[in-house]
């Protein structure tokens, strides 16, 4: 049976199926993002090498820890790494050596395949917030986050027409033991969703759950020989992997499934107060993360991440949309480059406690980063806020409008004969005016992007009606969508499979809260 | 005497003078950027040469209006277009040639030395919004504006930091004539401020009241031998030099004054709506405006000016931060730095109605293209609201603040031993934290940029506050700035003769409101 066969038969089903897929609204949902345009770089040549030397004297000098892992430590020691009780010693150029066998880039299928995302090169995959235990909208203010607002979430993520992929953890849904959670997570993603997701990480046997429900729902064989998953491994900053993301990235890799393997620095408290120092320490970080990844399994996929914020000095809090923090991602992404990995960084970042000025701002300044720097999948592309504290509601839908922005100016300048629009110049002439004008006509529907949300209106209108702000419009708009959403069709069979499955799991394990 | 001395005694005065700038409170401006990063090019080398040639092609098959102004048109007779009533047919290469005696940068004197500017080259001048008919601010809501109002804007700007000019008609005076207006309005930057300031283009005379008026503040010599203002010329798209600007323009560029030549666009409706098409018409309009300024005067000190918008195809209204507009703007700086010439664009354009999240990602986006595209002089850098309908308080401190950023980023990145931070990482090693080392402690004032305004503080902290948003925060930042605003020093002498001309001037004119 070839991958294809595999993925009808797990997907297409029956004719039950064939009927729910006829009878279902079809959803807007842009392509992944290929760039047209060049990438921003802040480095030069000199620095670049400076850098990529330090790394490697850190790797070897100080060397990174892998507490309670004595598999990874046998392993490292095979590969050559000196290895001194948890602390492994890299001599230099044996990590970037081993990173060579990951690939370049890799396709996460879904179980639509029209929504199968390619992660490296030129692409760019947007993805949702990730992690928040609080969810904030207009109504209710801020909250713990529930199983009701997960699903919520993952509604509003299929329904956006800019974001390529449904994310991982939307919210953290506190209503649910913490050993059960990933269970309704994968389900929601699986069943609300046809977008691809990520898998947990929070313990080796929830990743190796992960793995097993992405068998019922794409076939074995065909999860053996494809990611289907792509999700989050932490590096605790500084030089440190521990063992729980450890086993989760052991778990995914040996499936053969994507990881991201990144630091996660408040610049200042879990890395220097430099960029330059910084972007050191990151790549011996990355380089020691993804060479153990293919010490596990050579050519599993990864991307090289990096989360960086820069710190309030004054207060200790994370701060977003900084200067420093643009430049570690500019200067990140031009060392994924060199290693030929793909790259993950940005988002919609921001520190506000309300999807305000403050918020867009920020935010706006690292989607415009990511963009510019290369990013090739982007985490918390929407609905962060409050320093990923919160997923808001209100600024998914904002934040996911201004994704639009990002796909078109990635498409660059065209300038082909009808783009250079001369017989429409001399048409109108000195005075003229261009809106009747042929070309106009011909092209107007598609010359501009256009915001789904934001106001354009002439001010009588907007003041008759309520003079609202961004974020009461935004209100309106993720009620509209939660009201016109409906469900991907899905294989009854499967669907029957998976709720089996995440009810037998659930059934044989106490509940646990901590 | 030289240019030092006739500064000194026109700016430094008498004893009183020397009295009045030792009790002055010094008010903290930066200096004027001077980037150290790379531009952000979007057209290769073909398209470039395209849009050149059709440029050429424009100036000499369709030709540019000069209209009610026969000086114009015999001057470019003169130089070898070809005159038909009104429309000037410029010979293939003509412009071009012209253009060549534009400086490539100049610098703008400021009646404090240590506020003048460097226009062009790696430079880059902050200029606050120009031109809206009403204000904004939380309390009041939307007015027109006022005299009072005009007074307050230039005082913010001479206490936003990251501002490095006072701008020109930073609202516009409603309760003042129009024709007696720009005697305000210069009186008031020229008093209330000491950085640098534009002259008014309403009318040649009131062109010609500025140079008169900069005669008395800087010395007549002073001005004969220097730029002490630069001005907004906006080019009445498509291809029509309208007699009034031009008129302005003529009294400028006579006097070695600068001016900004701009093509104002909305595109789809005074351009293609193709972005090639509108930096074609945009590249042929200010080859055109350009060459006729150095027909005036060989060497006058021109800036190669680019104000595009969007366009909703829906409303037919002005749309700011969308890709089309950075696309253009990135695009325009590659066509002016070809020309060797100083660029102007970008801002913190938005049309939102409210100082909110649209406005703050309409305006970061602009932002950042304008740092990324290699502006040399940004007009509208901080207050624009509503399409520029509006100047509002609280945006401008909201904008006044971000522009701090740019600062930053323009800096690159360090890499000597210092910013490698290797003995840091050293120190803290695996598992550490870098709060308490020695690196941290050395370098953490200067390491990050910080905010003045948004909120970083600990969610409670903030929520017992009174939870308030960026507009609210703004709103209190506005008020404790003009509470504490202290005028700069002036030479009474200087300010007495300003004073006399304003009001001779003003008793010469009956009153005029249209």
């Amino acid at each position: 049976m070839t991958d294809t066969d595999t993925r009808r038969r797990a997907r297409g089903g029956g004719g039950a199926a064939r009927r729910a897929e006829r009878t279902a609204v079809r959803i807007e949902c842009a392509k992944y993002i290929e760039r047209n345009i060049p990438v921003f770089e802040v480095l030069n040549e000199e620095a670049l090498e400076i850098i990529e030397t330090n790394a490697e004297t850190l790797l070897w000098e100080v060397g990174v820890n892998f507490p309670s892992n004595p598999k990874a430590l046998d392993r490292w020691r095979e590969a050559g790494a000196e290895v001194d009780g948890e602390r492994v010693r890299i001599p230099r150029g044996l990590a970037r050596e081993l990173c060579k066998t990951a690939p370049s880039s890799y396709t996460q299928h879904a179980r639509n395949p029209e929504r199968n995302v390619e992660i490296g090169g030129k692409g760019l995959v947007l993805a949702p917030v990730y992690g928040p235990p609080f969810v904030r909208d207009a109504e209710g203010g801020r909250r713990y986050a529930t199983m009701e607002d997960f699903r919520n979430f993952v509604k509003l993520g299929y329904m956006s027409k800019w974001l390529h992929h449904s994310g991982g953890t939307v919210c953290e849904p506190t209503d649910v033991p913490v050993n059960k959670r990933h269970l309704d997570m994968l389900h929601a993603h699986m069943t609300l969703s046809d977008k691809p997701f990520m898998g947990s990480v929070t313990e080796p046997s929830r990743a190796a759950d992960s793995v097993e429900m992405c068998e019922i729902l794409f076939g074995k064989e065909f999860v053996q020989n494809n990611a289907v998953m792509t999700s989050l491994i932490n590096i605790n900053s500084p030089m440190t992997f521990d063992d729980v993301m450890m086993g989760a990235l052991e778990v995914y890799a040996e499936a053969g499934q994507g990881c991201i393997i990144s630091p996660f620095i408040v610049g200042g408290a879990m890395a220097p107060v430099s960029v330059a120092g910084t972007l050191t320490q990151v790549l011996a970080e990355v380089l020691a993360g993804i060479a153990y990844s293919q010490l596990i399994r050579k050519g599993a996929p990864v991307i090289f991440g990096t989360f960086v914020t820069s710190i309030d000095m004054n207060s200790g809090a994370p701060t977003f949309g900084t200067p420093e923090a643009s430049m570690i991602l500019y200067g990140a992404g031009q060392l994924a480059r060199r290693l030929n990995l793909p790259f993950r960084s940005g988002g919609g970042l921001c520190g506000s406690k309300l999807p305000d000025a403050q918020a867009a701002y920020e935010s706006a300044n690292t989607l415009n980063a990511a963009l510019m720097g290369g990013v090739n999948f982007m985490l918390h592309a929407c609905g962060w806020l409050e320093g990923g504290l919160v997923s808001s509601y209100e600024k998914f839908v904002m934040d996911a409008d201004q994704l639009g922005i990002l796909h078109r100016l990635a498409e660059g300048v065209k300038y082909d004969e009808n783009a250079q629009a001369m017989a429409a110049i001399r048409e109108v002439g000195p005075g003229g005016h261009y809106l009747g004008c042929e070309h106009t006509q011909a092209n107007f529907k598609e010359a501009f992007w256009r915001t789904n949300l934001l106001d354009y209106k002439p001010f009588e209108t907007w003041y008759e009606e309520g003079a609202r702000d961004t974020q009461a419009l935004a209100s309106l708009k993720v009620k509209k969508m939660l009201e016109d959403y409906q469900q991907p069709a899905l294989d009854p069979a499967l669907a029957e499979a998976l709720a089996a499955y995440v009810a037998n799991k659930k059934a044989s394990m106490p509940d646990a809260f901590t």
